[in-house]
């Protein structure tokens, strides 16, 4: 079955106090989307920071100053070279500057992660889904860098409605074999597809995935973190 | 603009010999698919290794011969843990096994990468544009582990006609900051969300993504390859 990638335009900017929820239906009536039952609404973090003012200001607007809220914001500091440090963030993900982002808000100023990005994620689709009167799942995605590979691909964060990694095992080739291949992160998959039609500089913070056969039930995101015991690259 | 992901069905098993353009164009035939101008082909590894008989057999169908085979195969290993070890292909890929897979092959054998994967995809893009008379792009693609999260992604090894890191540096934002999030890595996000469509356990090999807005050049899948002087996770 063909998957659609459908980018939601039309959402303003947000500031603190703002309803994500809502701004994302203002979109969808502008970009005359109907969501469907199962769609996959995919929602860059960004907007749900700045509708719940986790905007900070720096100490001090240099690198010193966004240094210093980098290291407090980080759990444990895995990795430094020059200004890059990679870091694990309070809710276990290990990502540059521990999710402190100082593009697409004002100079002076830096953007934190949601305090709780799978209840921001659950808030928006108990709105959408009671508005709208559709069962859909909601995503909410952040930019990582990858140890091993150039280029930074979107990933998962927050999850409402949605089992984040499929397991294949047990499931038998067609040759008989056990497959090897048994865990598939289709959170991530989903949140790498919506990127192709949101964009860094285009300013969209939202698409629909239509056609994914996911499965359904009551996922985190922090199910996809590997425990301290499990990690190999401290 | 809508991406479209569409599944390429009734492709056979491949073998030793088999050209991979002819099984695809049959493919697309039967599932009713004309190529349109730009358009990305993304296939699995597996059919094009088989077709280039890469198929080996075990010395030893149990574990031993299994890690045997991938010390052979790696030039370098990062980790171990149990049966688990983390390599470095000749190509500069860190994966699981150094590649070596033994899953949708007959037992007692294992499959290796394409010797080199950008060849394979370059090779099965200028048949398919020859024959069908349009320009495409063609990603060769695996399932890769990660460092720090659950679950597996389908990541690209092979291209032909992109470039797969798009590079906003020097763009700015909607407040005029330099865009930190330089680098994004399409050709993976193209091949995670064309796994949405193929699955592990279908047997599909081969997707269109239809409507991704993709850097044209000559790019090599070992262009998203940290040197040896970047990685800070060996």
């Amino acid at each position: 079955m063909t998957v659609k990638l459908i980018p939601v335009e039309g959402i303003p900017e947000a500031s603190a106090g703002d309803d994500v929820a809502e701004l994302v239906m203002g979109g969808l009536v502008m970009s005359g989307i109907e969501l469907v039952e199962g769609d996959v609404l995919v929602v860059t973090h960004k907007i749900i920071s700045k509708a719940e003012g986790r905007v900070v200001s720096l100490d001090d607007s240099g690198p010193d100053g966004h240094r210093h809220l980098v290291e407090q914001k980080a759990t444990a500091i895995l990795r430094r070279r020059g200004s890059l440090v990679i870091a694990k963030t309070r809710h276990g993900f290990v990502c540059a500057n521990a999710g402190v982002d100082r593009s697409n808000v004002a100079p002076g100023s830096a953007l934190l992660l949601p305090v709780d990005p799978d209840a921001s994620a659950h808030r928006i689709r108990l709105r959408i889904e009671r508005a709208l009167e559709v069962s859909i799942a909601v995503l909410v995605t952040d930019t990582f860098g990858r140890a091993w590979r150039h280029g930074l691909v979107d990933v998962t964060i927050g999850i409402s409605g949605l089992i984040p990694v499929v397991d294949y095992r047990g499931t038998k080739d067609t040759h008989g074999n056990t497959l090897e291949v048994t865990e598939v992160a289709i959170a991530d998959e989903i949140a790498a597809a919506a990127d192709l039609v949101m964009g860094k500089a285009t300013g969209i913070p939202a698409a629909i995935v239509r056609g994914v056969d996911y499965p359904k039930g009551n996922g985190r995101a922090t199910d996809m973190v590997r425990q301290a015991s499990e990690d190999m690259f401290r």
